[in-house]
């Protein structure tokens, strides 16, 4: 919303002054600060990315917030344009050994096949159901898409929703044995909440099922469904035996939201181009260039994995070996460097990287 | 947003109240009364929905809106939970003789086969070429939808929104020798404005591409890009000769956003069903079926053309003619009797429909 087309009456001075009021009162309704915890910050403010280490990546964050809210400063951005997007695997949380939508669609593979027997005998899920390790470490990307397709399809949405809410209640992560969910990086949930304090939109924008990422978007990270956008199948329009609409998820490739797909969708969904985005892989290359490439000042952030023995190490740096998971190679390091992407090193970078720590 | 998992130092009761001390701040921003009218408006309230009659329609908007913010309703609706669509041609606009968009493309028809006279020759661009208006009024959907696709389409995202505005500026409907977006119909703007007064976000869902509507929709009903929703092009992601990336439009619809498409697209951007909505022909049927299944109460309206007079008549009622731009034939309006979507009589609803008047 633009502030001449619908604030007639007052003055921009009037708007402004009225724009920090209300960010005020929504600060801690969007932060999750108690009145009590809000009004104590308003005298001696608590350090909002109070786990990252001072450095360049938390003074670079520091100041693209400064440079863009203070109404004085030539590359203020208003409210309305403030947005920032955040990709998910390996960049809120974890994304090894395997994607977490990955994990899902796999331990839903027995229930696909004792639904529908003739998928026993047929690749790749023969190869998943015979426990093979070996072998399923070898299947394709291609494989792996197909899973995701078929086991995460066929149902409606309101099933969908409810499968993955049981499944995200019981699974864990076989190295933390805690909830996927309890995985998020902490330094990243000060940024996202630091940004939403500040008057930003926070998008999730990401190659998993953004059906999947909405589940639990709100309670883990403060995104409504609305922000966040993913890869999505075909929905079929239908009804069920009382005449009600029912959207049926279909096992067809609607948005594939990875690589140059971020920032079409960013441009279909949302029609803005982001003032902030932060990645981890080369599926984020195309959202960070687009980002970077807008007017003013932009902030683009990349997480580099260096911390083996606080969460894993691949990559570029320090001859790392690379992964296909959150693949990261040299090349994109170096646009990084050139390009004036901020490179976040988890080992120095972050004091902590889980809550629970 | 869910108040449970983000004020959790706060009562049910004070979350309440912020919200409606939001509200009341916001109130005058969203809705474009300066600070005077609304501390005016606070002592006599003026009647949000001036334009309209008296009657079951204006009542049945009214009725919705109280049970559904007060608290103390049993169909109290969370503030991220509400949610209203609107068709845009023939519910928000006059849409007739043609689909505004359509009168645009074939307005760059010329442009087009100046860059590319091969297809002079070729139809349906070479009946457009003619100026036969006989001729033209044959063409079939199936030829519109080509001519729409290519002439709105083969350019970057910037120059698409450029020229649409230079449009919208000179272009003029033929009946009221004003701009099209001079043709929005009042009453339907303020019942835009008085839900967004009451907390609603307020969104456009249309058939038509959405890039077109995202250029005046902010302008003329105050929402904002990421709240208009419609038929919408593939992208290509590129770069131009600096190398920064570039969004091309391409001539292949991804999103047919009509018919099922409206709820699937309402799922696919919002991931919430709605709690109101309003359209005026088959087109709207599905996205009006689904908002009214949910549960508790939902309003779904819907604008019957019944005013030769001061705008257009044509549909099911008092034996109207029906016509290919926004078709509402008896079995829709006895749907809507069945259902209890509540028709718009614009004869005997609307008091007034243009604000020019």
């Amino acid at each position: 919303m633009t502030s001449h087309c619908f604030m007639p009456g007052m003055s921009r001075r009037a708007v402004l002054a009225l724009a920090s009021l209300l960010a005020v009162l929504s600060g801690p309704v969007m932060t999750g600060l108690s009145p009590a915890g809000y009004a104590h910050a308003q005298t001696a403010p608590a350090d909002p990315l109070g786990s990252w280490n001072d450095g360049p990546a938390k003074q670079a964050i520091i100041d693209f917030v400064r440079a863009t809210t203070d109404p004085a400063n030539p590359n203020f951005v208003g409210p309305e344009d403030r947005i920032a997007t955040f990709d998910l695997d390996g960049t809120l949380w974890v994304s090894h050994p395997m994607y977490t939508q990955v994990v899902y669609a796999f331990d839903r593979v027995p229930a696909v096949v004792k639904a529908k027997p003739e998928l026993a005998t047929v690749e790749p899920f023969k190869t998943v159901l015979s426990g093979d390790q070996a072998a399923i470490a070898q299947l394709s990307t291609k494989d792996l898409e197909t899973i995701v397709s078929v086991a995460l399809s066929g149902m409606s949405v309101e099933t969908f929703r409810a499968e993955t809410n049981k499944w995200l209640e019981t699974a864990q992560h076989p190295r933390w044995k805690r909830p996927y969910t309890a995985l998020a990086y902490q330094p990243m949930q000060e940024v996202i909440n630091y940004l939403r304090a500040k008057g930003f939109r926070t998008y999730i924008v990401t190659g998993t099922i953004q059906d999947f990422v909405r589940v639990f978007a709100e309670r883990v990270y403060g995104i409504p469904p609305e922000q966040v956008i993913g890869s999505a199948d075909t929905l079929k329009f239908g009804y069920d035996a009382q005449g009600k609409p029912l959207l049926t998820i279909e096992p067809n490739l609607l948005l594939n939201d990875d690589f140059s797909g971020k920032p079409d969708d960013i441009y279909m969904f949302i029609g803005r181009r982001p003032f902030a985005a932060f990645g981890n892989s080369t599926g984020d290359r195309q959202m960070l260039e687009y980002t970077k490439a807008g007017r003013g000042i932009r902030l683009a952030m990349i997480v580099l994995h260096d911390d083996a023995k606080r969460e894993y190490a691949y990559g570029p740096a320090e001859g790392l070996p690379n992964t296909r998971v959150g693949y990261f190679p040299q090349g994109l390091y170096d646009e990084a460097k050139k390009q004036g992407w901020i490179v976040i090193s988890m080992k120095n970078d972050w004091k902590r990287i889980f809550a629970f720590e």
